[in-house]
Formats: structure tokens, sequence, C-alpha cells
């Protein structure tokens, strides 16, 4: 099936690189950085949300088989899911500075923005949740509050 | 090293429901229902959290290796699964009732918080967090601004 991959580490290397590329791709290329930062965030967020739950399955192998990388493929595959995680810190620095929001810890919403995208690959869909853009509606609502965001 | 188990499956089975009942109790075990409703989910909140990164091997396995339950196995491991999240759900309904708490979404908030909890999993300890304690109080904090918690 695989006829360019000498053993399955390196396959799961290149698909990591794509999924990873193409989840950072999706959440920078939602972001404009002339809009607000609740804006950004919003957008960035439903973006995010978004392609974890359209990308079910090859996101729930590149989010939860990282270990099985080579210590090498795994800081290559760090530094790319780094940047995607610097897209909402940046935001949320923002807007804590614009005192758009009022995050308690900019880290830990950062975290927890990131953490609850990527589980979606674990559990989308689910009775409850079905559509990707419904789902992401409401995650946006919750990341929105948890940075403290005014209205 | 496991002479009692048949199969895989009976042996994923059994330390799922290990691992499920162990951490429905460690929730059920924190709540008071005579505290306020703030209290109730920050202390269940932080229980469950804490738990999936106490026993963040365990959890591991239990939370992402469902899908290779038998159907009737599936079946009683969603049941627990269903339990601990009304935990939550319960304690946000009757905090929205009591105008403690101001959802946008009840169910939403139900999913964030026992996604974050389960998400732990899969990544602690992390290079910022590696203290259940510290992580707890962080998550805490994003519950009750999720659930809209009057301070």
């Amino acid at each position: 099936m695989y006829p360019h991959y000498k053993t399955k580490e390196s396959l799961l290397f290149a698909i990591s690189v794509q999924g990873h590329e193409s989840a950072l791709l999706a959440t920078t290329s939602a972001d404009r950085p002339s809009d607000s930062p609740r804006d950004r965030l919003a957008a960035t967020v439903a973006a995010y949300v978004i392609w974890h739950a359209r990308n079910q399955s090859l996101a729930k192998v590149v989010q939860h088989e990282l270990r099985s990388l080579s210590p090498d493929h795994f800081k290559y595959i760090a530094s790319i899911r780094r940047r995607t995680s610097e897209v909402f810190a940046r935001i949320i620095q923002l807007g804590n500075e614009q005192e758009a929001f009022h995050t308690i810890d900019a880290e830990a919403a950062t975290l927890a923005i990131t953490s609850l995208g990527v589980d979606v690959s674990r559990w989308f869909p689910s009775h409850a949740y079905s559509d990707p853009e419904v789902l992401a509606e409401r995650y946006v609502e919750l990341a929105l509050r948890m940075v403290g965001a005014v209205n």
C-alpha cells in the first residue's frame, strides 16, 4: 500500500507532518490580523475545531501516536504544534494588552483551547454533535469566556 | 502476565471497567451536595483533572482504546462514562436554576469540561504543567468561567 515508506515510523512521520501542517495552515489562514482580538480568537478557534472534526481519522492518528515517532521526528512535529499554539497565545496576549480579554492565566487558557480542539479527534462525532460548524460555534463561546472576553 | 484473560479484548475490558469506575468514584467522592454549585463544580472538576493526571497511563488506555471493545462491553463502559458526565451536568443545571451559573449551552459546557479532563491523559505531564494540583486549579478557574459562574 505504501511502497515509498521503508518503516512504519517513516510513514507515521509523513502523515504527522501532513496533518500538523494542515491544522496549522487552517488556523493561520483563518486569522485576520486587522480584526479585533475577539474576532481573531473566534475565527482561529473555529478553524482549529472544524479541522479536527472534518479530519477526525487523520487527526486522531497524528495527535495520539506522537510517542511512536523517533526523537528527531518528534522534535520536528513538536515545532509545528508549538507554532499552532502560538497563534492562540499571541491573540490572547494581544487581547489582554488591549483589555479586550481578561485572562487569569494566559498559558492555561492557550493549553485548554488547544486541548479542546485536539480532543475533538478522539470523540467526534457524538450523538449530540455531528456538525463541525455547530460544535465550533459552541467552543468559540466557551473559549471567549475562558479568556474573559469583554462583550 | 495476565493468565486470567483469554483475549486482549477481555483484558482491555477489565482495565476499562477499573479505570472508568475509579474516575467516577474520584469525581462523585469529591462532590458535597450541600455545598454551593460553584464549590461543587470546583471540587468535582479538580478531582476529575487530578485523576487523569495521577493515573495518566491507565487513563490514556481506557480513554483512547474504547473502539477496540466489543459492542456490549463498549455499551457498559459508555454507561459509566455517562454517569461521570452527569455529575457535571447536574451541578451545571442546578447552578443555572439557582442563577449561580449562566451557561450559554449547558450540554456544550459539560462536554468541554469532560473533554479537558480526558485530554490530560494524552499530554500530561508537560513542561509547563507537571503538578496535578496546579493544573486542577487552573482548569477549575476555566470551568467556572465556561459556565458563567457569578463571583
